[in-house]
Order: structure tokens, then sequence, then C-alpha cells
């Protein structure tokens, strides 16, 4: 996406791990963007100070409380982008907010598995739908774009489940992630006429509380890739799924 | 799968659609099975009386309460299977009980999202769960196997989206698909070691209540060749996804 510059752009789940690491990436850009939309559950929480002084420091970091499971959440979010934008667009959606739970199929139960779902799948449907309207182009000339990144996984693709299911069983997240993927497709063929484009990422194996100490790749090196990708975006990978090198992922 | 002698089987969903016809053809074998256990939410409601009709008539069909959707139904439901199988093994498990709601990407609720989530594949994840130790055949060497089908659809496929979509947006139930092939993917790897395949089909587009009347497909003619599918299964079709005539699908 040559045309992809990214003035405007929302992360969930900004208060730490992968999310917190694309905010800071974004505000030592040597183009920064104008704002950054750094979403949490719990902005005034103990584990979103880094987050707060990160903004107290950049004056383009803006942290706003989205619980993505709670729609009164989302909309009073929705407001306060709305008035920040002042009419302008937003040009990148990051659905990053995520969970996982480990549970294999003895373990698994009813409660986790809708757990799990609600908020890596409902709640990254929820918040594009809310976000809609800001990230829509009007025109169909228009060249300019806006994207949705989806943070997937590759435990969510079923070709890969023999390789991997022995050590990573993860049945609610799987399954969510599959769904996810899914869901990503709906976005970028439903809102292909509005001018955006929608990818799911899988952001490698990396040394989060989520993915634990001995994952290989580091946060900066994870999300150092992803921003490439997300900063060439076109038309031809909406609707894909690959991993945080670009490398294609079969569904 | 030339070892598969289909002696005990439970359908879900089992009053009506598919479920009712998988029923009806199995009663109607040159060999039927010993037992076939019709499971629906409600045995004595308006829309389960010809299920009772035809269980009434023929005695191995066993009418059973099952609500997939709830876990005291489930093992209420697993007590009277014991009971009947009488220390037999179940051969084959058809999750076949599942809901489509239209929605739209604009339309599309949370509410809608895990309710859909919660029948089409949290449902089957239990009762799999339930079944298991009935399904499960002992000792590595046995070659008899037991299955689970799994009836998936092909507004499931990620691959299939741009074709489908415009007239099929259903985001809930596309979601809900996609995640019900992973599960299926999980069963087919993780129960492997227990004798047990695990297949997701897509029964075409069928004049059902949830295809509609201007759907292709009769329900005499999708569940007739699924039926050849299920009784040639085999091992090198476990943990794949096949339309009703078998030709594989692209997730």
């Amino acid at each position: 996406m040559s045309e992809f510059k990214i003035n405007t752009v929302l992360v969930t789940g900004s208060n730490r791990g992968l999310g917190f690491e694309f905010v800071q990436q974004f505000v030592n850009r040597e183009n920064p963007p104008e704002t950054i939309f750094a979403t949490c559950r719990d902005p005034e929480g103990a584990r979103s100070q880094e987050l707060k002084k990160l903004s107290e420091k950049h004056g383009n970091v803006i942290v706003i409380q989205l619980d993505a499971t709670d729609s009164a959440s989302i909309n009073a979010a929705v407001k306060q982008v709305e008035k920040h934008l002042n009419g302008k667009n937003l040009d990148l959606l990051i659905n990053n907010a995520g969970v996982l739970n480990p549970q294999s199929l003895e373990t698994q139960t009813a409660e986790d598995m809708l757990q799990v779902y609600n908020i890596n799948v409902v709640g990254p449907m929820l918040v594009t739908q809310a976000f809609h309207h800001l990230l829509k182009r009007p025109g169909e000339e228009s060249k300019a774009k806006s994207a949705i990144v989806h943070i997937s996984a590759l435990l969510g693709s079923m070709q890969e489940v023999p390789k991997l299911f022995s050590h990573f069983p993860v049945i609610s997240y799987r399954c969510s992630k599959a769904a996810l993927n899914m869901l990503s497709c709906c976005h970028a063929v439903g809102y292909k006429q509005d001018g955006i484009l929608s990818i799911a990422i899988h952001p490698g194996w990396v040394q989060t509380d989520m993915g634990g100490s001995q994952a290989p790749l580091t946060k900066e090196e994870s999300v150092g890739e992803m921003m490439k990708i997300i900063s060439s975006l076109n038309e031809t990978q909406s609707g894909t799924f690959v991993d945080h090198t670009g490398k294609l992922i079969p569904w």
C-alpha cells in the first residue's frame, strides 16, 4: 500500500505485550502517526502504568478505556475517538486484545470456550463494527485505504493441527482463532467497497505473558516485522493469513 | 473403513431436518444398526412427533432427551446410552444439531455470536467429550474404529468467502462453522490413539427449515450421499472437510 500513510491508528489491548510494543514502535517511527489511540480495559490499573507514562511523554498517544466485550465501553470509546479525529479518518485498527487459556480435549469447559470466544472473536467483531464509519473511505475512486489488522495465531490453522496439537491442544484458543480468521475474511470481502483492507497476522511465538519466556521471538522483533507488513499492505493481501514475516499461512 | 460396521450410532438434533433423515435412513438400511440413539432437546414437543412415531415402529430407535448446550442434560443422556449399550461401544456420533441466524456485518450482535457458537461449537465439544469413553477403542492393535461426524458447512470455508459472502454473510454462522472445523481437526488428531476418526461434512444446500425451499438438494439426496461417505470412512479422511459427495473442501 504505497499510498498508506498511517496518520491515525487504534490499538486494543495496548497496555502490555504486543499491543504496548505496537504503540511504542509507532511512537518511535521516523514519521509517527498524528494520533495513536492506545486502548485497554483498565487505563488506571497497575498494569497500565507504563502506557500512562508513555502517553505523558508523547502527546500523540491518547489512552482510552475500551473493553472489547462491553458495548457501552466501545461506544464511549468511539465518541472520544470521533472527538479527537474531528472529521478525520481512522487509518488503521489493530484488533490485538486476546486471551489464551491452556485447555485440552479432556479439560475444556463450556464456560472457557464462551469466554475465550467472547474476547478473541466477539470483541474484534464489535470493535470493528463500531469503528467502521471512521475507517470507511468515501468514493470508489479514492486510492487511500484503511486497514484492519487481526492478531491471529498459527494455532488457528486447521492444516497445522497435526504438527502442533500434542504440545498445544488449547481447544478454546484454536477454535477462537479459526473463527477470527473467518471474521477477517468477512471484513476483507464485506468492507472492500468501503476501501478497507483486512488481514489476519500470526505474530510468531513471542516472549509475552501469553507466549511465556521460552518463546523464540522478542516483542521488538515480532512487532518490528509486523510493522513492515502493515506499512506495505495492499489489496492483494486483504483476506489473507500471514505470519510476522509476511509468509502466507494455510487456513 | 472396511471394518466399520455401524452397530450403534447417536445422532443429535434428530427430530427434524437432516438429523431425522439420518435416523430414517439408518432404520431403512439393509443391515440397520442394533441401536440408533436419536437425541433431541424436546422429545415430547410437537416437532418431535414424527420421531416418536418412528421409534414406536422400530425397536432399535431409542429417543433420548439431549440438549447439547446443557451439561446436566448431556450427562443424563450418557447414563441412558451406557445402560442400553451394556458394555458395548458407540460406533458413530453424528454432531448434527446446529443453528443459522441471518446476520450481516451491520446487524451482527454479540448475543447472537455467543448463542450460535454455543449451539454449533460448544455443544459438539461437550457431547463428544461426554461420549468419548464409549467411542474409545481399547488397544492400539484394534482395527475397529469409531467415528465422529461433524455436520459443518461450506460457509465455514475461509477460501470460499469471496464467492458466497454477498449472498450469505451470516457472520455468526460462518465463524461458528470455521471453529467447528477446527474442533473436528482437534478430535481427529487428539483421539487418533483411541481409534476414533473425525470428519467435518458439508451436507450441501438442502431443503430443510435451515436451508429453505429454494435449496437444490433434498434431505434424502444429501443424507443418502453422506451415508456413503460415513460407511466407507477411513483414517486418511480423518481430519478432513468434505462435501456430501466426498469431495475435499479447502478450509
